[in-house]
């Protein structure tokens, strides 16, 4: 999920607090589908590290990060885990949990584009990666869960790391990528996300019926 | 997906017509699930690509299509996108959509066959790779959907694609790949499959319930 | 999904039978779901040969076991089409077939430790390898038929592969790769699963509801 410099301490930071966090959640959804603790845990390493996975092996970016490092595996094995005990904590955090899902969707997207553009993909293809890092993980949560991914229905998600991508990739074109853009960016689409939240901003719905 | 050598425009051309085809039938399978307007060029871009992406990542075959030309990436995600304003449109021209779908059915599964056979696969790998090619964006489409993949369970399809794939491969065997063995095998697999759609020729089910 | 030396006959005769016994249970489930004949077919070879295909794809570990030599399609092909003739055997021998699976689990999931080793993966890598190519085939049958995986439900599945693998990653870690320690892993990996089965020993479910 994470590549940048070992100087960017912040954002690291801020990564490893995001992973901790989408694994949990996640083990909140496992709770739901009533699934073991071994089910948690892995649902709870799926979705944190799923969307740099992903990512790495459509663009053929070996070894993959948690392989490399596999105390990724291990800290979000753990936060998963750690969730069976505190579940009714986790839950009631609600609201700290979607701003950390923000700060992890922002953080992983930037992760993603700076993966992309170190094995030189194109603009577009920076930008996707962004996305599928930032976004995958919980498209495979839901499907192991068997529901449709709540990425494709629910407010803005998939948009504000497409967006924040452009953001951060403009830096690259004008190579401006300095600890300020980064900073900026991070604030950007923290924002948008946020804003979208709290104003349940929402992409329109195709909704198509067979019936004439 | 594709990778004929450029002189094959014509199956050049068809190959845009069914992926701009596929993308948008993908479209109105995301609008009967009420996906936002990303989710829906999502969808598109995922199924269209998708076989093409799959099969690439089980060959080891990198860069992938769409990251080498993500021109294939934005012509998906606008087709997807018309799709939700045409929607009636594209719905009462349903005959027309299958008929492309079999295009690409039979020109996925080809491209799949040479990208197979460029990499030095065996003929049994050949032929799963154009079966791949052909039909696993479907079955992406149908699990993000939240179906049981449609593929498993209707009209001829893969066998299409796998019957196209060995009729195709021969001419590898023999040393007869030039352009009019191409256009036999195209000509071959599609009325296969326009007449497995006419007279619904199906594959036996296996219908197995747990209770004696 | 296999790759011990070839000296180890005994394994890797029990590697195919393992291989046709998860084809057959596979092929069950298509029938309940009702899938075509080819559906089967792609269920069964997907349910056997999906764990190692998953374990090669994330180490990047090129080319697949099933691409290379492709008989392994062909005989999980073919086991599940003849599941179709003999379904009700197979069902009747619902036993055996538990046995045979958890000798699958167990065989499974040293062939996936030895090649993480093989490309020099560290300890906790060997582990989740073995892990994935025993339990991931289970996870992608599930997904295609719908279903929450069974692994993050029932009784010791992943435990079992997880134990298993620590218990022969010891013998690299001092060097006793030898059959004996082969013969002791499959051994005690084998009885720890059939003891799970017969005494129903399971994990704690994490049961979650969003009421309070």
């Amino acid at each position: 999920m994470w590549n940048l410099p070992p100087n960017d301490t912040v954002l690291h930071l801020l990564s490893y607090v995001a992973l901790t966090a989408q694994a949990m959640t996640a083990a909140l959804a496992a709770g739901r589908r009533s699934m073991d603790w071994a089910g948690v845990c892995m649902l709870g390493c799926i979705t944190a590290l799923g969307g740099g996975t992903i990512r790495d092996v459509l663009l053929g970016h070996y070894p993959l990060v948690w392989v490399q490092n596999p105390s990724y595996l291990a800290l979000t094995a753990v936060a998963a885990f750690a969730t069976i005990l505190i579940a009714r904590i986790v839950h009631r955090l609600n609201l700290a949990f979607l701003v950390l899902d923000a700060i992890g969707l922002v953080v992983f997207t930037m992760a993603g584009c700076d993966v992309a553009w170190q094995v030189n993909a194109s603009l577009p293809i920076v930008i996707v990666a962004g996305m599928i890092t930032g976004c995958a993980g919980g498209v495979l949560r839901d499907i192991l869960c068997n529901d449709v991914p709540l990425l494709f229905r629910s407010e803005l998600y998939a948009s504000v790391s497409v967006v924040t991508g452009l953001f951060y990739a403009t830096a690259f074109g004008f190579k401006l990528n300095d600890e300020l853009w980064t900073a900026l960016t991070f604030a950007f689409g923290l924002t948008l996300r946020l804003l979208a939240i709290r104003y349940k901003w929402e992409m329109p719905k195709f909704i198509f019926e067979d019936k004439r």
